[in-house]
């Protein structure tokens, strides 16, 4: 496990996970009785006539995988608080089974203007199944410990 | 509980949540233990250090409490996907004990291009806490079922 501060991020360089999440339908179905119990994400009888098809994960749970990917990578930033995000995108439904793996791609980094101990950096997203297509992005602001903070 | 299709939204209209969501430490500890572990989130002595001086709810607890609103207020949309997620901001923590309002206001409206049966609206969402000052916001775009679908 290595830990990125700030002076470690490099602007454009792309770090894709080893590690991989496989979505059990028991776990979408549980997540969503919770947070957000519509009929595609937790009664697999009436998901049969929604636009999907079937079940399918719910954005919250799939947020939550992509904060997962954030804290387990082998490489990790040293994020000291989640500023902002943008452009979340649900390309494709996240289904019972599927596998998913994630990239994250510096797009941008600047020093904090008040605080000498500390960047802001921006990052690109992206989380694919395991036929390789993307099922969803994001761009998350991200405040950053330096090495020498 | 009353359902709004499409038809039913009106541009600009606010709708305030007459529901709340207490956010118990346990819960904070608990959610982010699962899916962002990172010690603000899940450690009480370490967290004194971090720049929030003490444990807050993360981000992916947050998003999922923005869906319990939507699901579980007493007007809501007929939401047939969610498809997009924009400008979501942490303006402040969400700490241990803080009680969660939430408000939607319909930005804009449009029919499917391709489907007769739905439309696409766009949301501003905003979480406030129990001091009225606001926690987070987002916008939010979502395919709702016409009634006439």
């Amino acid at each position: 496990m290595e830990i990125l501060y700030f002076e470690d991020v490099v602007v454009n360089e792309k770090r894709t996970s080893s590690i991989t999440y496989t979505v059990e339908k028991k776990e979408i179905m549980e997540f969503a009785a919770v947070w957000d119990p519509r009929y595609f994400h937790v009664d697999e009888t009436e998901a049969k006539f929604s636009v999907f098809g079937g079940i399918v994960a719910c954005s919250a749970h799939i947020f939550s995988i992509l904060s997962w990917f954030s804290t387990h990578s082998e490489r990790r930033v040293a994020s000291m608080a989640a500023l902002a995000f943008d452009e979340l995108r649900m390309h494709r439904p996240v289904r019972p089974g599927d596998t998913l793996s994630c990239s994250f791609t510096c797009l941008e980094k600047r020093e904090s203007r008040s605080k000498q101990d500390r960047g802001i950096i921006r990052t690109a997203a992206s989380m694919i199944n395991g036929q390789d297509e993307e099922v969803f992005s994001a761009i998350v602001t991200t405040m950053v410990a330096k090495r020498s903070g």
